[in-house]
């Protein structure tokens, strides 16, 4: 048996979901909670690794239990986990699930959202979670620009140096760029991710606008080099929104 | 000459706007980027005194500069101060004004903001910035109680027990409960507050949409007694987020 967790996190505090020696992560908070509630350690899973800094809104996990574990309905787990939680992490949902059921690997597509703050002068409310860029952003340039990610590419260029998954192709349905008032939000869905991938294609993004980039998305993905693309932005402004299962 | 600030900033890691002994105050850290900025240490005057923990948008304070300090045009200004600032506090814009101006003397209203999230769930990005109320509140019932703090009244029953200050008459112009969602907004504007009076106003609203208090606001304010009102809502909720000055 396993419980599917939904959680939502701001990640400022955490060295990323997995655990690292000697930092604190999210999945290991969520360990101790568990821990706390069902009186034994048991594994907990997530739907991916986010980085250090990185938020996530509807982030799933599964908790691996036992036969030995107390039987808690469902809709009572939420606030009994969250008693044991720190602030900046909270139980939204839990569901009991057959054990075939994977966190990572039964799903079909992850949402990102980034909040990019577009005004010279910084917010402290937007402070960690989003990255202010002084310079005027054209959202349409950016918006026309992330359509080319849209598709089934191999995202070489937007992977982090050194990071060695052996397939590099992935699959991006949707990609665009709106701007709210200051903020430029940037939103994107696959079926996968490389390292960084999402924190690169902001970055080229923004890079395009700033006119700091020669080649166009289309050609930087073709290049399948990374020097070809732009910096790497700032975890601050990234989130998982959503992901979906079969 | 004076320099009028405009000043976003976070108070959850300050003792408030004044300067307390052997605490980190919001005008502590703004006299230090001032003096950062001309080289020598200026008085700084606020429009208000936040609580510990109370946030602003739109705060005001001057800086008394003398005819030694460097001339910086002010749109330079918030950029300059930013740079001496801590992420938390943010100034938004800086003008030269007469010596004649007062920070707070020459207010004519105060609005501020107060939010609560009301639901049995705690969200990780509100931390410091609401408050959670678990149990379903009715905005239409507390709207109509908030309408009772408009006109001019003695507050004497909405400020902390021990303030002294001699007057506690004042006129409340706007009052008014909105929900957006799982938020429940309150709003304010009068001519001045007493000691902790918005927070007081917030929980008596509360009190009374969970059925708490016998009275209702128009009582509790004739009554003149704060044993009547409802409890003292926390600080994170509050913000201050507009000063009109004559």
């Amino acid at each position: 048996m396993k419980i599917l967790l939904t959680l939502s996190y701001v990640g400022t505090a955490y060295c990323g979901w997995q655990t690292q020696k000697n930092l604190v992560s999210v999945q290991s908070v969520v360990q101790d909670a568990v821990e706390g509630v069902f009186g034994k350690r048991y594994s907990v899973t997530g739907c991916s690794r986010t980085d250090s800094g990185v938020h996530a809104r509807g982030f799933r996990c599964t908790v691996d239990i036992d036969a030995e574990a107390p039987h808690i309905p469902e809709e009572k787990l939420p606030i009994a986990l969250n008693t044991k939680l720190p602030y900046d992490v909270s139980v939204l949902k839990a569901a009991y699930v057959d054990d075939s059921f994977h966190a990572r690997y039964s799903v079909k597509s992850k949402r990102y959202e980034y909040v990019i703050h577009n005004s010279p002068l910084r917010d402290p409310f937007l402070s960690g979670r989003a990255w202010t860029v002084p310079i005027r952003l054209d959202e349409v340039v950016m918006d026309n620009a992330a359509k080319e990610f849209i598709g089934t590419h191999d995202f070489s260029a937007f992977r982090a140096v050194g990071s060695d998954v052996p397939d590099s192709v992935r699959t991006v349905f949707e990609a665009s760029v709106r701007r709210e008032g200051d903020m430029v939000i940037f939103s994107v869905s696959a079926n996968g991710f490389l390292y960084n991938m999402v924190r690169i294609m902001v970055g080229t993004l923004v890079d395009l606008a700033r006119g700091r980039l020669s080649s166009d998305v289309g050609g930087i993905i073709e290049s399948r080099d990374r020097r070809n693309a732009g910096i790497t932005a700032p975890p601050d402004g990234l989130t998982l929104t959503e992901v979906q299962y079969d």
